[in-house]
């Protein structure tokens, strides 16, 4: 419990929890109102009704706030994949999901919630831990899909695992980062199909 | 000749095309210096030695001279990577070779012109025509590949030549296009080698 806190502050504590909880809420929404590059940890403090201080006894500065909001939003993101991916029969179906719902959920977060998007792409940009656990979590995500796919015999098993682990994960990515996503609107509608058509051609025996 | 200034303006006939030229090679000092961007024609005037009535005698805006700029920095980087695809025998290697000179073309303008990396930009952002007609030559290279390994028997032939080539395409695209490429210094290395691979896997017969 409360892990998240331990390389932050020396906050400790089920109590303590709940503030950073309250922190973490009240960030969001004020986050989603004016923005993450544009708000300071004192206007944080001025609209939660925390003193600046009460706040750095919890976090030790604002991107350890934006951390943790990024964490969330892509908690969200990985849900969603992982409900797509789970409620498909067989890996080469999966596959499919995957690509549509990674690009349906990351426009989504990008279109509802254009502020907290910021955030997710400073921490791209920033290369966040957040950033960098998601990616490897969509990574096993794509790897459980192919070992499937290895033992049911739907997909090649010339290749090694690695390798076409990362080289799908490559084109996935343009779709996963925030800040490529963003410049790929155009491509948005034809691109989930057309690539998983392509990667599972290319996995084809 | 001179086909270029048709649209833009009234000026005509070798002596134009001659100013033209002059304008356009000041402009690209100009901008190689002080950025697209943060330029406006009064600057380019002062600069040339010309009124800024002269200039717009010859082009109907900054954009226009920008577009001839653009036009010319991807004209140069097709050319590298028809001469990469052009060296090389078979459609296999072909099409690897064309990977590995759109990353390496593509970070050289990037590493060696930032400044005018910029126009390039600008050019894919604005969708103007200098970045749509190199689209679409880049896109004609890749299916002159893909007939060639067809009729050699290199590549499979089920489907569709337009799948195919609009698939790869997108595997290309965040490579391509200057706003995508910014944002994958940190997988440019092994990149192009790895799609390579994949998108050979999902030729073959």
């Amino acid at each position: 419990m409360n892990t998240t806190a331990t390389n932050q502050s020396p906050a400790r504590g089920p109590i303590d929890h709940e503030v950073r909880d309250q922190i973490v809420s009240a960030a969001t929404e004020h986050f989603r109102l004016y923005g993450y590059e544009k708000t300071t940890v004192s206007d944080l403090a001025k609209a939660i009704g925390f003193s600046k201080a009460y706040i750095y006894k919890f976090f030790e500065s604002k991107q350890a706030i934006g951390e943790l909001i990024c964490a969330n939003c892509l908690r969200e993101i990985e849900t969603d994949i992982r409900a797509a991916v789970d409620s498909a029969d067989g890996a080469p179906e999966k596959l499919r999901r995957m690509f549509k719902a990674i690009v349906e959920s990351s426009m989504r977060l990008f279109s509802e919630d254009r502020k907290l998007y910021d955030i997710a792409a400073a921490a791209a940009t920033g290369h966040w831990e957040a950033a960098r656990n998601y990616e490897s979590r969509i990574q096993q995500i794509l790897q459980d899909i192919l070992r499937l796919g290895r033992e049911t015999e739907d997909f090649e098993r010339k290749t090694p695992l690695d390798e076409t682990m990362n080289a799908i994960y490559l084109v996935m990515r343009p779709y996963l980062n925030p800040l490529l996503l963003q410049y790929s609107f155009d491509c948005i509608d034809e691109a989930p199909a057309r690539l998983a058509s392509l990667v599972l051609r290319s996995l084809s025996r």
